[in-house]
């Protein structure tokens, strides 16, 4: 096999659904944009689109398909979302059932799925101005919290909302305001910046989810939206049956980060 | 009654509520969005949400009310959907049936309101950088043009983008994108500058609707996403209900333009 980083997003897909690559998305594709799923049922999902309408920091919609439809058309012409992703969770009434690699066997005509943005696009953005991006540095999972800032309900949908944390020299800081805001279809500009109690973090060091890393004298913590904020949201509402990627496989798309890049 | 231009969003609802304003919004309550109205039957909602999220441009969502709601939270805090739009048009199969000055006798508790972006966000932000708007200027309603650019279809909604045209002077027309990108939630940068037959645009002194508009020498046509889109594919698309704002008779915010605005 050819190194997967000289593999172009189709040719990565192809090999994701012929079973031969199940290893996270990140730093492969580089440059590309990838994504989040959700699928729901169709009973769940104007509520939950509602839900992304409203929050669109969390959950930036890249492109939602019509019920029962599993070929993407905006971020690829040639992807099945049954078997081009990695990994899947399957969830029933909020608990994880099983992870499976394809689930084609599943599909059902009402699925309606969810492609949401995900930050590893502003992350290279950040990067090329020198930004450092903390976590890939240390080769470690973003730090994730849950916050005390609540999402917007919509319907059944609700929850707090989850941010990412990376520390950012202070005279950085509005630089990397100023270039995620180029990126709103991937989380956009900081929700916060500095103090983590304000929005309800009592301890850098413990984060919910992914690992702690280091905060470096000089350096501000600054809060970003996070894509696991809308898996949270439809574990605790409970829908009968949810599909999302598990965490770091993503589906990758054709589109580069550029085209979504706005001024 | 106090000079209308002095009142508040709020002064100019409660005047429209008690039926003593059923004349267009232009050029009241500057500095405030004003919104587009569209009604549907719930069962047309999730199709409906889904052409919106794909075609931002035309269809830039501000609000979407849960079913049965007709007060606002995002767009104001008291406002009542059902009375405090000038003047509603209501739809059966695709066709005009009525005129009305509120829907509270007809209101449904299935009902979706969305409230969509209104340019006149942007023209306060052209005009306030020198950049001519020409209708304004010859007090004409904007010229809109049905191009041969078809919008992404969702569900069974489809049909073709309508655009506005502004004639911008060949040297501001950068900065002219460069002002409305920062309100994608109200049409944002345009979708085409220059020659009117690229997009289907055959005579520029014949628009579909509105009114034809002077073009001097050394301006340039330039061509915004245009809010009559959603109501054309709403009527195209013959749902058995719809009510929608008279087209100039908008709702009128207590959010400030600058408050929409990025970067």
């Amino acid at each position: 096999m050819k190194n997967i980083q000289q593999l172009t997003p189709g040719q990565i897909r192809h090999l994701i659904r012929k079973g031969r690559w199940d290893q996270p998305t990140a730093g492969i594709a580089m440059g590309y944009a990838q994504a989040n799923l959700v699928i729901l049922p169709q009973q769940y999902a104007f509520d939950f689109l509602l839900f992304c309408q409203r929050n669109p920091k969390p959950c930036p919609l890249l492109e939602v398909l019509e019920p029962g439809e599993f070929e993407t058309r905006f971020l690829s012409s040639d992807a099945d979302i049954r078997t081009d992703i990695p990994r899947y969770h399957l969830y029933r009434k909020g608990q994880l059932q099983k992870t499976v690699k394809e689930i084609k066997s599943l599909w059902k005509p009402d699925f309606v799925s969810f492609l949401l943005g995900c930050s590893f696009s502003f992350e290279e953005a950040l990067l090329r101005a020198n930004i450092p991006v903390r976590h890939i540095e240390e080769n470690k999972n973003v730090p994730m919290f849950i916050s005390s800032i609540a999402c917007k309900s919509a319907g059944a949908f609700h929850g707090p909302l989850v941010v990412t944390m990376r520390p950012i020299p202070s005279n950085k800081v509005t630089q990397a305001v100023q270039i995620t805001s180029r990126y709103a279809s991937v989380h956009g500009a900081p929700i916060h910046i500095g103090d983590p109690l304000t929005i309800g973090i009592k301890d850098l060091r413990k984060p919910d989810f992914g690992d702690p890393v280091t905060m470096k004298k000089g350096e501000v913590p600054v809060f970003w939206a996070c894509g696991v904020t809308p898996q949270a949201v439809v574990m605790k509402t409970r829908p009968d049956l949810c599909i999302t990627h598990v965490p770091g496989h993503m589906f990758i798309s054709d589109l580069l980060n550029e085209e979504l890049a706005v001024l």
